[in-house]
């Protein structure tokens, strides 16, 4: 366990990436210092699926029982035609059959629901030191010494410093450089009170449903206990992309319905159920062939931001954690090599996870004509199983014994 | 067979795919004309690959015979890494096992070799009429008649037009309009004679091998008895995109050479011994949802243009071409049944193949840095096995038994 005079891993970001890397090393005996930008804790917006991989990589971490509390089980993804209202394709994903094959159900959280359990989890650590109002804008190092500097024009010193500083990571801009892609993709996130939902959408509360349209897609999924109803559309109409990054802007109802006035009247009966929207503009960046600069190490978002098309941007943080600790293990006292395994069995992995993100949303969430009856003809002769076999690459594992790709 | 006053079939267009019509459609009684429009008969380029699923289809079309006696057949399809100069993955395409999964093996021809296998054959059938210095420029048609009109003002008439007139069909531009999408993808096409081919590179005459490199390939195989080796080398590097479409422009050697700079030399020590290039502007277009109007239906390159990544432009055509005389035996006497059996059993086929050749060439043949690391990483995992099931829905069927995707 922990050393007197033992090195501090500095963490830049205490979203669930940066706790998960802090409750990871502390597992491992190893200090850590999380700089969190705002303020306060917390997490920004609302619900996230869980693929089979994060429960197992969440139980390495030490806090699997407890985010299991928080999770909803649904029973089914569905694919559904957003124009036609019919149903393309289903797999159970709580079934005894997937959970033999993955280890663990499909899960779905409220955000906060995960942040607060692993918030706590670092809280009772006493490897781990949070601090807030700290945003990290940029690093100096020498040797096996590491200086994060902050906005506020302080500096923290560490023997390393993990970069789990989100999708604009500072860190980043300054070990690589490279611009987020504006891909014209625009979210329109909502809750929607479970007891506002009518009787015949019952099964809102108990699966994944994704209606697939051209240009557009809509996702709908249970959270916290099944109270609320997670709902997020996405137009890739690049006519509606805003010019510059937005995350949680307002935009009117109408307008939001207006931009997804082309979908089946099953589609609007759900999206019209929530009280209001806020708007998001996705991006990602290309996959980067290196995300270690000496000792400066990035994770997460900063590492491998992706489109959410395959829902692991938080699974693959959380593999991204238990990789680390798990190198920091093997490679104890030597940071530079835990550094250089981490890289290596994560970089490949997560960038064909970004790029399948991407190939999602062009081939199975957002084709039209030709191009989604071939989709259809494809999803019609894939059997349960099929299905699972394809899959068990990226939800078959913790981070640990996961395949590189 | 042929009745007299029975209806004629046009056709627009003698390369293979229109050709492969005129002998599909006389192997079921039906008479047609083909309206070429160049001043004699012949194809452009030099050779291409055929899959297992093209020789099935020769087969159904009475040639398949002739045809195999112009075909290489060469042992291996192999993928090199083309700036570190190693083997990423190569697959048997004549061993039994190919054989008995895909019915055919892998074959290369010189086009011309397997035309004049077709003309020969052509011009030996009493139902089929051939013309040359026609070009099919558009088409009225009334009920059961359409009108070709050509480019000196002739015009033909016959119950049914099909429209095998290519890549930049007149006819398509009438039905569709569209646009064919400028890619910025550039091929430089040479011929090796093997007697210029040195000791140490044998393999050439016996293998399909592709040299994968970032933002380009080099693919290699043999022709003509082997006597020549077919070159090709593709560069997506957009600042080296002519900017209108260009077929079979010269090019000196040295502009080339300094293209593909940046493969290794053992790449270089093949493509420096062609006496001469010829460049080429590569295009596809998106899928087409119809390609059927009334009495005139497209066929091949003139309905799913696409890239060449998958060598199946000349098997979709010759697949089109049986499922067409399939859908004429079916449905004797009813064109109208026919042509829609027809565009329903191949428009969702071939517009998976169109998608497919795209996707080849994005995540298979120019990706680089990570990307091609996800490549090589779910290619060393992939067995041979494996392999052949991906390609079952495309290499295993000749045009009537082919799944629809």
């Amino acid at each position: 366990m922990a050393k007197k005079d033992q090195p501090v891993v500095l963490i830049a970001g205490s979203g669930i990436g940066g706790l998960a890397a802090a409750l990871g090393l502390a597992s491992k005996g190893v200090k850590t210092t999380v700089l969190e930008k705002a303020a306060k804790f917390g997490e920004i917006g609302a619900g996230f699926e869980l693929g089979p991989n994060a429960l197992g990589a969440l139980d390495y971490l030490g806090v699997g029982d407890a985010a299991r509390d928080v999770g909803v089980y649904v029973s089914r993804l569905v694919l559904m035609d957003a124009v036609s209202g019919r149903e393309i394709f289903h797999v159970p994903v709580k079934s005894d059959r997937f959970v033999e094959r993955f280890g663990n159900p499909w899960a779905t959280m409220h955000r906060n629901d995960l942040h607060n359990v692993m918030l706590t989890a670092a809280r009772q650590s006493y490897l781990i030191e949070l601090h807030t109002g700290c945003e990290v804008t940029g690093y100096d190092q020498s040797g096996a010494q590491v200086t994060a500097k902050t906005a506020a024009g302080d500096e923290f010193t560490g023997a390393a410093l993990v970069a789990a500083d989100g999708m604009w990571s500072n860190v980043r801009r300054q070990m690589i450089g490279d611009e987020l892609n504006a891909l014209g993709h625009t979210a329109y996130r909502a809750l929607i009170p479970s007891d506002h939902i009518p009787a015949g959408l019952d099964w809102l509360r108990d699966t994944t449903t994704l209606w697939a349209g051209p240009k557009c897609h809509v996702i709908t999924y249970p959270l916290s206990g099944t109270r609320l109803i997670n709902l997020v559309l996405v137009s890739t109409d690049k006519r509606y992309a805003p010019p510059g990054p937005v995350a949680g802007a307002p935009i009117s109802n109408e307008e939001v319905y207006a931009r997804f006035d082309h979908t089946h009247p099953r589609v609007k009966g759900i999206f019209t159920l929530a009280p209001e929207f806020k708007l998001w503009a996705i991006g990602d960046r290309d996959p980067a062939p290196k995300w270690v600069d000496g000792r400066v190490a990035l994770l997460g978002d900063a590492a491998h931001p992706m489109m959410q098309y395959v829902a692991q941007g938080a699974c693959q943080a959380l593999e991204d954690a238990v990789c680390l600790a798990h190198a920091f293990e093997t490679w104890s006292g030597d940071i530079d090599r835990a550094f250089s395994e981490y890289e290596k069995r994560r970089t490949v992995r997560t960038a064909r996870v970004q790029i399948l993100s991407r190939a999602v949303g062009e081939h199975i969430y957002h084709p039209c004509g030709p191009h989604a009856d071939v989709r259809d003809a494809i999803l019609s002769r894939m059997s349960i199983e099929e299905f699972y076999d394809r899959m068990i690459w990226l939800w078959g594992g913790n981070g640990i014994n996961s395949q590189a790709a």
